[in-house]
């Protein structure tokens, strides 16, 4: 692994945190040794509070002392500060392209497979996995007019929205298997469905990605407390 | 005004849109001329829904065919395009401290500030402003580590934080002047008061404002339809 450079690096993250994955894969991706800090969230440390303030979340990237918040914002950050290999492509269109998506994700994509997440009855599933399919849709879709054939969103290899829709790419397993759903099914969503396989593929993927079985008893523990 | 460079440049917008007058400001920063197109959002153009199939929404910049969408994608797209005068900075760590606060203003304090705009009782704008006075408070402290003593949270000039921040402004009048408050109050908000005259002070900036009474009358029509 290359040295950080410009000081320590320091990831506060939670095993289980969708948005700590996508550091966990950025920093990764550029070959960056760090010490990784692991949060309990129910019990955050002083040094998370102290480096996000405002919203008191994981991920928190730490370099040379200054905190770097927001996932987005961390992948972004990690890829202005090591340029290769790139996370955003070199051309502004398609920069912007990037950032669009990856808001997607977060915004409208989210909110939509949130409900299917926070389901507790199956006819909140049944309702909340119709709601999402409109969502998926329109990623299979941008999938295709991103990836322009190739492996990625980001193209040849994994960038920004790779980085962002992956990250939830574990929950949606889980998610799928209590709620006997398939987000990505393949004749529905090929272009996804094959995405995802390669994406998980990825080492610096497989190095950031919570354990299946584990994460499974973290999920049907947190919907017991919801039900 | 400079040639726009690499293909013609269009703006859909709408005059009373806080996410339009971003990108306008953004572009009258970089000095660029554009052909504007107003939409009416109650019967939008086919060329918006072409160019922005996903959202729908104004802003979209078309430059040279092709359209970028989303305001804050808008202005990084216009400071990716066009380098001079910059409206992000060059270090890595101020970078990412301009998109933690973008994102900051569309998520945490939009939401709240939404609530005092969509009052339309005394009792509902009472609560609503209490509710948005911390995230005010927020900003105010971000102004000041951002701004370091100088004019901008872009520092001697305005960038990506300012001008989202900024789109706000003329709105911010006007729900001030319905609900009888001062949201950038100088006594409780120093920096950002001082902060407000100084950006409405710049010229891209008053070009792309709307008119105060217009947007009162607007505004009033927005809330009796509520009501």
């Amino acid at each position: 692994m290359a040295a950080a450079g410009g000081g320590e690096l320091q990831l506060l993250g939670c095993w289980y945190s969708p948005y700590a994955i996508r550091a966990k894969v950025a920093l990764g991706v550029k070959g960056l040794s760090y010490e990784y800090v692991e949060e309990d969230l129910f019990s955050k440390s002083d040094l998370l509070l102290r480096s996000n303030p405002v919203h008191k979340k994981v991920p928190v990237l730490i370099h040379g002392g200054r905190p770097v918040c927001e996932s987005l914002v961390v992948v972004q950050y990690v890829d202005d500060a090591w340029a290769a290999p790139p996370l955003l492509p070199a051309d502004a269109h398609a920069r912007a392209t990037a950032r669009f998506w990856a808001a997607y994700v977060d915004d409208k994509f989210f909110q939509a497979w949130r409900a299917l997440f926070r389901s507790t009855t199956d006819e909140q599933r049944a309702a909340a996995f119709k709601g999402v399919l409109p969502e998926v849709e329109v990623l299979e879709q941008a999938f295709r007019e991103c990836s322009q054939g190739k492996a990625f969103f980001g193209g040849d290899a994994i960038g920004l929205v790779d980085i962002a829709l992956g990250g939830f790419l574990a929950w949606f397993k889980a998610v799928d298997q209590v709620s006997g759903t398939c987000l990505l099914d393949e004749a529905r969503f090929p272009g996804l469905a094959a995405w995802a396989e390669r994406f998980m593929d990825v080492d610096a993927v497989r190095e950031a990605m919570p354990d299946g079985r584990r994460l499974l008893e973290h999920y049907r523990g947190f919907l017991a407390k919801l039900a």
